[in-house]
């Protein structure tokens, strides 16, 4: 039996995340199930890809990854089974499934292939993405689940990237965590060690290695757990201390003090 | 080992989930455990019963559901472990056992019966529904725990249910959930399909199928996932949109536009 | 297999906790798996403590239990596993493991004895401290991970211990729970039945043996669930009764009313 990792947008406060889980034990008993969280923001495709983007290559490597961040249910978008290395993903097509490593294969989930009732018009979590994660967990092959599309088809994912432009790189803030990190999407690979990042008309932040080097209340810059850069200010909020917020630019300049 | 459903008001601050989590590990090595949800509002017994309502069939046929949302701890309110269909419900007897279908049996907890030691005054989630709950997950039997009660006797459901007068319904909201949907007590199939539902004076909300079906901004009556007709906003709030609470009445005239 | 339980101030609103679970899984696979709570607030070391020591007695005979609140990551803080009778607890070095029973052996976990990669500089929860937890519930001896140290060595807890004067106990709220409660650092079984709690000039709150006998809206003194006094309102939150926060004292005099 494959684990099952889930992530959503639904929250603490009513019975949907139990009922993802008790419909995953119903279809397979005793599979491994894994929160990856449910406090993304409500309809937040964005924040699914960073997230999903993050955790990615740290899921075990058979696992089944369900994200379910679903402003189109009921519509005509797709839902779908996608084929990443070992891992599989099952997500609404709606930027989702581009958020990872390429796909080698997907397959649009059809309720009638699958032998499924009818599915609400309001919850495909519960009626069609859980089913079909718990039966890719139980041994079942996608392939089965419906028609098999272009990889190429899906749609993209809405997370820009960094542009580069002579020495200097116009990076954006992906995210803002719970303790007020502010992750920008340059990856620190990417960028000299003297870089410095430049994030409102005067103010600029040195690179470091540990909250710990900081000064108090200074905002430095640093490479977070995902290997992206980070603004961050050392036992405290760098979103309070700067009032960035996510969408907004940080500039990097090579050979900065 | 029948797997173990947990609802309660417990939030997510404290190490109360926590315990009984670990509880249920020590009584039942192994158990598989499902949380349905601990964001219930604190002592909020008609959320505990909305809740569990729209929960309940999904769960595994053979789960031990353990409800707590216990304002009255300690004082001489009755625990109670209840046996609906192959399903067992463990509560306090405040109404929560009457929320879901008819039970065939009843019994009271008495800790001393079960061998425990003298619960606490101030959490029986963790000194005597737990290991209830635990115990029916490794095969007690509900008779053993002390004295079988009739299922008349238990507390009645505090969530109204609608007044049909004429060609009008007379609902009541009994949930607002995290998207801002306006959860009523009427069910998608007891009212005609061309029915609107007047919430305020003048304001009036037609039926659709799918968020996706509204207009910007509009106020939308459709089925919600559970079979209720909820008042939604497309990529909105409709709490924010409309101002309703739990609560409030919402009408609903058969033969509307 | 032994079981693990998780306590950090990680939130709900990113995928680290789930990181962490998924780490897990990946070390450790099928091991059960306890959320013992990731709500604590950023940093907290004190709240690390009070929750940790709350649940620690409850906690499987044979648990690995994982604490990371961690604002020195990345500096020269200790990581360790420390053995408690039967049970291990993996944690920076920083009071947490000095606030639960005395620990018989300590280990500094060392990434280069361990065999693992070098961690980042961001997140030792999921690049040291869950590989800890994961190989010690496989079976793996805490001596392998690195160098031994004298337990006596061990940063202290900084929890207040109440200070005993005459017929008065001076004592401090520990926390406020999601309740409200005011959970207070004197124990119930320390105190004699009629002490009376002053917390406020002019205001002294009564004991009780349960929230049902307060009357409404009355602050009240009652044994709490772990065996601490705390004030509370029945129904209600003594915390915005009495506008008392973390660290205010309560003062106990013997003989009271």
């Amino acid at each position: 039996m494959r684990p099952i990792a889930l992530l959503t947008d639904f929250g603490h406060a009513d019975h949907y995340v139990g009922v993802l889980h008790a419909v995953i034990e119903c279809e397979a008993p005793g599979a491994v199930r894994i929160d990856l969280g449910h406090g993304l923001q409500a309809g937040d495709i964005w924040d699914a890809c960073f997230q999903l983007r993050c955790a990615w290559h740290h899921m075990p490597a058979d696992c089944v990854v369900l994200v379910i961040v679903d402003p189109g249910v009921g519509t005509g978008r797709r839902a779908v089974a996608v084929t990443v290395g070992s891992r599989s993903l099952v997500a609404p097509d709606n930027g989702i499934a581009a958020a990872v490593p390429e796909a080698s294969a997907a397959t649009v989930l059809d309720w009638r292939c699958m032998g499924l009732d009818e599915p609400s018009k309001t919850f495909h979590g519960r009626d069609l993405f859980a089913p079909a994660a718990a039966r890719l967990a139980s041994g079942a092959d996608a392939r089965d689940f419906g028609e098999e599309i272009d990889t190429n088809s899906l749609m993209t994912c809405p997370l820009p990237d960094p542009v580069i432009t002579g020495s200097e790189i116009d990076g954006v803030i992906l995210h803002v965590d719970g303790f007020g990190n502010l992750v920008t999407n340059v990856r620190a690979d990417e960028i000299e060690r003297s870089a410095t990042a430049a994030w409102r008309a005067g103010r600029t932040s040195r690179r470091v290695e540990t909250y710990g080097e900081a000064e108090a209340e200074e905002v430095v810059l640093l490479e977070g757990s995902a290997g992206y850069l980070e603004l961050a200010v050392n036992c405290g909020s760098a979103a309070e201390a700067t009032a960035l917020q996510r969408g907004d630019r940080v500039m990097f300049s090579v050979g900065g003090d």
